[in-house]
């Protein structure tokens, strides 16, 4: 549970920032170098290389190095696990609601009654 | 553009805590004060209203005072942003899983024709 916790706190920080989220974006598509995932960027290499750190150590993405390239991947589970708590609050948001309703709907109708 | 990713910044920074992750969960089943949210924690008053006031600026929750009581609610809007960031980035991401192993299959099946 609280190694859960850890994960889920990495991974919402490294989402909170918008170069980090274009290149999570961009992989969904496949693997890229870094340079590709750079490019877009107005950036250092140094400072990308650090989101690029940051992505990694939230296990959100996997590099590896081939001669001089270094290539990225997107690694799915952690991305699924910040979406399934997301849901989890929204299903449990929504149910309250329906519920409410429910209970209105049920008074209206006990109020025609009378 | 710039302004839904400065919104998604500050959700994902928000919900990058355990707290306020906690926070956001028990607000789920329905409005509580300040004092019944902080009832599980071991924090000063002043540090826990730090974590609700980051909350509010992210626009994931909404308080109001009557009298000396302050209560909080969920805003389901930027939670559901955010889910649905990652939801767009898993489909795409399976999409291509899925196409890959189309394409690997219909390799295969060249394959068994020659």
């Amino acid at each position: 549970m609280d190694n859960n916790h850890e994960n889920l706190n990495m991974v919402f920080q490294a989402l909170a920032d918008p170069t980090r989220r274009a290149v999570i974006q961009q992989l969904t598509a496949g693997p890229a170098s870094v340079s590709e995932l750079a490019e877009p960027f107005e950036m250092a290499l140094p400072s990308f290389m650090k989101h690029i750190g940051v992505l990694e150590d939230a296990g959100l993405i996997h590099s590896r190095k081939i001669g001089r390239v270094r290539t990225c991947e997107i690694k799915p589970k952690q991305l699924s696990a910040a979406e399934k708590w997301l849901n989890t609050q929204t299903v449990l948001w929504e149910g309250r609601m329906e519920r409410m309703a429910s209970y209105v709907e049920a008074l209206a109708a006990e109020g025609k009654d009378k």
